[in-house]
């Protein structure tokens, strides 16, 4: 049978819809992490209002959302590059910094390996250890700044939601200049991470001119479908990486949305809020209920282990029969064939999750 | 003072603005290719009713849109490569192929040469004969083949509008296995050419694997903002350039978008009907009543040359002022600071830049 992830990632109802036979509107999602609020309310108008924005190139330059961005992150513009998606922005730091060895943590979100091989670089991997949430130790983390020319870390990390702390970072910045390497850090979903805890090199990275730090801003504002994504580094790496963007790279509809996204405070903290309450409910559920394994991730999804007698597969096979998708993360390096992946969603959801994966249970124990 | 085309392209409203002081919606724009009869209405209903596709990842695999795409071109989906617009197309091939020299033939399309270079390539390049509406001489392009691993032709040629005949194109994909080169044509503006005269070597794609077609879903379209683009070629050169696309790279609405756009048959044969007769109405005004020459180009646009006291420079400055943009050609190798490229619009666009014109030779004529 086709797995739900042909294509690597969760998300794809077109392959869920042929797999269960259902239309491919008619899931509930778990397994893409997008803000369950949907896209801020200012930003769908602005979209209504500006569709005629789409007759007209995008502006090569990205100037105006590039200045709004500016302008959010208190960052000078050459510090910035937008990009088709976080991906792009992966793709283009490859490109301009050609790595022949590249670092990574297993497990980690697979665009890390896939892009860097697609690139021409070598992967060198280590697999961090279960019982520290899979975050490598610091002498793992040394080792890979000394064999590798780049390396990815996610922070918070896809799947386990576990973060590195400042020291940690600032630890990893520092070798940059070492052992000259590159310090990717992928902070996609940062912007789920309690205000308290999330830490970036952000203000720090005039000391670290080897760092680079990926955001996506279509997690937070619910926009996948747009594309939008940036980099934050030194001038000079921004202008290597814009000498390989392709011209209009960045559609003129996620440019105008992305505008509108970065003045929605409020709900970024609602959203925050919102997902710090239902991941503890979800958590306790798995655990208490079901006795599961949730790793103590701090962003809007959760690494689950189900108890011995399952697989994630069958998992997955059972609630996409009910119309809900998870992802299965078996094929992760360093992960079990009983792992899978689920977003954070809003209460109702969850609780509708929560019935199907009470069934599934059920009807697999009347089986047995 | 900055030049408009500070990009390299037309189009860019976001400079326009700035330099003659007015709103960047504000002008009449002569200075992109983009059919004036904007996107098909069905078009902006179908995103208009769809626009929460955003909230979802594209479809990785593009199926529902390259499936559509087969059936209209009767092209089996393998030998189809949808891309965020024409330009990552043609950047994909650079990657996948990796030539170390690439052909181009001046003037043309600013892109071939920027992104071979870009990517790594020493573009070689000839000039066609002013005389000959700028195309190369069969000897020039066999040096070509000859010298390069990968040719750039456009058909219609950007800026002039000048075709390559069905015998041009079959000689040098016929010379694609003789010299070991690959021919990449550029058919971005063939949709607009007369049915009669428009050849394309689609249909003997099977005997030149290694011929490259390049198309764009803007132009016709009027989506610029959306981006869309594909690539057609033997399904062994399109995996290859799939290996290098980044993931997610065609946005969810430029997708949905593309798909009703290949339904609009009747809209493109209006298209063509309506720049046929205004591109001979420009043209006319442009030799009979201003004595200019214009170039006999099949496109959506015209190469003009002005009368021998002027520069393309004065006259874009004296019509931005007048809120119309047009494309001075004089950063084109092998053109002169004479000469400039206009769209074809509508007759009331039309006459409007007429009487432009007509209005910024009177008042030079006056200062004289």
């Amino acid at each position: 049978m086709e797995v739900l992830e042909k294509y690597g990632h969760g998300g794809d109802w077109v392959s869920a819809a042929k797999r269960y036979g259902m239309p491919e509107n008619g899931f509930l999602d778990y397994s893409a992490n997008i803000n369950p609020l949907g896209p801020p309310p200012s930003v769908i108008t602005a979209l209504q209002n500006h569709l005629h924005e789409m007759t007209r190139y995008p502006d090569p330059a990205h100037r105006s959302f590039r200045q709004a961005l500016g302008k959010r992150l208190k960052q000078d513009e050459e510090w910035l590059l937008p990009a088709n998606g976080a991906a792009e922005a992966m793709a283009l730091a490859l490109l301009a910094l050609a790595p022949e060895k590249v670092g990574v943590v297993y497990p980690c979100f697979s665009e890390y390996a896939q892009l860097s091989e697609q690139f021409g670089a070598q992967v060198i991997g280590c697999f961090g250890r279960e019982e520290n949430g899979y975050k490598a130790e610091e002498s793992q983390l040394r080792q890979l700044f000394e064999q590798t020319d780049l390396v990815f870390v996610g922070s918070p990390n896809n799947p386990t939601g576990i973060l590195y702390t400042a020291d940690e970072l600032k630890r990893m910045a520092g070798w940059t200049a070492e052992t000259n390497t590159w310090l990717v850090v992928d902070e996609a979903f940062l912007d789920f991470v309690d205000e308290k805890k999330a830490f970036s090199l952000e203000d720090s990275l005039g000391d670290y001119p080897r760092v680079i730090l990926m955001r996506s801003m279509t997690k937070m504002y619910a926009i996948p479908g747009l594309r939008l994504g940036y980099a934050i580094a030194h001038p000079d790496v921004i202008a290597r990486m814009k000498a390989k963007q392709v011209s209009w790279s960045v559609n003129a509809l996620a440019l105008l949305a992305g505008e509108h996204c970065l003045e929605e405070i409020a709900y970024e903290k609602e959203t925050r809020k919102l997902i710090a309450e239902e991941r503890e409910y979800l958590r306790a559920f798995l655990h208490k209920e079901l006795g599961w394994q949730a790793w103590p991730g701090e962003a809007n999804f959760l690494l689950v282990r189900t108890s011995k007698d399952w697989t994630a597969q069958e998992l997955q096979t059972g609630l996409g029969k009910k119309g809900i998708l998870i992802r299965s993360c078996a094929m992760y390096p360093g992960l079990t064939p009983r792992d899978f992946r689920i977003a954070v969603r809003k209460r109702e959801e969850n609780e509708q999750l929560m019935d199907a994966l009470r069934e599934v249970c059920e009807e697999r124990g009347r089986k047995r």
